[in-house]
């Protein structure tokens, strides 16, 4: 059975909350790790630093390197193993550059000005300030998923319209420039519907978000982590101890359903509704499952944070491995397109 | 005095025809050979085959290498001298597509959908299917340029447009990312402009053009060259070898203009105009002259036609030159943006 590859990629957006934790690393790292009966892994994984995306939305680079490397220390933290996948900077492989000006020729602007992601996005923004490098995000996606060869691409149901582009300049290119030996040089990646679980922010909104100040970091220690908690949103109709709540409405009793053991859930549950737990008792328990999942995280960031160096030549290493790939793919192209 | 760097391109078309040479290829020689009084050139002249730019307008790439070797020989022979001028491929140096992406960040796609001059082609075209990397043409264009750290472009009126666009995102560049130590990275070039002598086709048509198949390659021989010219046309009134004419409507008379001394283009437009001189004799004495300018480049051409290692080997060498700039300029751009 042919190997599947995966390339998953986030923005350097620096230390990384529990919200990228559930939301993405963790299906990450089960998809690197995934065996066949026969030992051999399902899928190989290849992890994308996005700098280039991230200049979608802002132009301020100052801190883009200091954030891949504090990404990078959270990836390596959670699970991600070099050996069996190569982490890199997109800014660092040119050929994403190439591969991404070669496919805007196969793509027409209206069909990019279609984008339902785009919509929403612009939505808010004045689009007659679209910058023209954002109207390209999904050729820039399509360039990073097929440099490698991507076939499987896992996604929430949001992003299809995504992969569909990949697929549609996938097969114009197959089309276009059929391989004088391989008949395709593109497979067109399949798109894998993942469930991603989102985190509810401290501050019970939707969304864990740096931006909104309501996260809690993979790298912060248990009293941090306490300290966060304690101040977390719960059924604001619970104003004393012993006043009965409602865990379906509370913030707090989200993270239980995450990181506390069923057993433990359920009595904490009917306790809440009981009137039995009180919120302080309720969220130091909440604070300790937390902490106690993100023990080995935060030990192996103080390791990596104590040798730098190795993170870097893990970084330069990655890059090594994902330039071979790039450059062979970009010498089919060039064999296929015939350009000499 | 700081030496001035121009860059300058053309696609990759195949056999170029004596529109190209009064057009372009003659300033490019002459500004390569300028020379100021100590001795020192007054410019360096780069020379790009722009192969990427041609996808904008037509994906068959089955002809490109062909037709880019073929266009290099005629340039050789015409006069760029390899060791003054490195010629080379855009799609050979990476770093086109890498500043491609990079400035494609730094400009609206609103304001390259007012560029007149893609307003022109799009009024023939269906608006609806403008391809996104056509709609990227001048910022691929600010990247040939700046690549190369140009400071002077020569231009028509007409293209006085899609300098103002490099300028705009060279300057935007360097105020969002001012470099550690010189300051910025990119000067704003500036426009030159230059007259372009227009040939008209031998069709009578305002422009020589391959589509139109109304040119004189400059490869062509003696009798070549006088087949098409006595194809050519004249004064459509001048009927007889007798009748009075006009040279000021005449085809052949504009060639005239360019490839016959004015001594005896004095005595021809007098003695066309009297009646005294027949069209045939007249095109003979075009065909004539233009093969006599011709001569040197076609000599040339069978020399290079019989060593095309060389040519690919002049070309590699190029390539390697404008790698280095290139490499340079991109090490810039990335200690500017500090991407580590
Ligand atoms: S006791 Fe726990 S689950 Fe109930 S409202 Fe308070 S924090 Fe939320
Ligand atoms: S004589 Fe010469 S210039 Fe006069 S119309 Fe004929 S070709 Fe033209």
């Amino acid at each position: 059975m042919a190997i599947q590859r995966i390339l998953s990629g986030m923005r350097p957006t620096g230390k990384l909350h529990l919200g990228h934790f559930t939301g993405a690393l963790e299906n990450w790292v089960e998809q690197q790790n995934l065996m066949r009966e026969d030992g051999s892994r399902v899928y190989e994984t290849c992890f994308l630093i996005a700098d280039y995306h991230s200049l979608t939305t802002s132009l301020d680079t100052g801190d883009l390197y200091a954030n891949s490397l504090d990404m990078l220390i959270d990836w390596l933290s959670a699970g991600v193993d070099p050996e069996k996948s190569p982490v890199f900077r997109q800014s660092r492989i040119k050929e994403h550059a190439e591969l991404f000006l070669l496919f805007s020729m196969l793509v027409t602007a209206s069909r990019l000005e279609r984008n339902p992601t785009l919509k929403e996005q612009v939505r808010d923004l004045n689009l007659e300030s679209l910058v023209y490098g954002h109207l390209g995000y999904p050729v820039l996606q399509a360039a990073d998923i097929l440099l490698y060869k991507g076939t499987v691409v896992p996604v929430g149901e949001d992003q299809i319209p995504h992969v569909e582009i990949t697929r549609e300049i996938a097969r114009k290119f197959n089309n276009h420039y059929p391989h004088p030996l391989n008949g395709v040089v593109f497979m067109e990646p399949e798109p894998k519907i993942t469930k991603f679980s989102r985190l509810v922010g401290l501050d019970g909104k939707s969304k864990m978000s740096k931006s909104l100040g309501n996260t809690i970091l993979l790298s912060d220690g248990s009293e941090e982590v306490f300290k966060k908690v304690r101040n977390a949103v719960t059924d604001t109709e619970k104003i004393r101890k012993n006043d009965p709540g409602r865990p379906e409405v509370c913030t707090v009793f989200s993270y239980h359903g995450k990181f506390t053991p069923q057993m433990q859930r359920d009595i904490i549950e009917m306790d809440c509704r009981s009137g039995s737990l009180g919120c302080v008792d309720c969220k130091k328990i909440c604070a300790a499952n937390i902490s106690h999942a993100l023990l080995p995280l935060v030990e192996k960031r103080r390791y990596y944070e104590a040798h730098i160096d190795l993170v870097t030549e893990i970084l330069y290493e990655g890059e090594r491995k994902a330039q071979a790939i790039a450059r062979n793919t970009m010498e089919e192209v060039r064999e296929a397109m015939r350009l000499g």
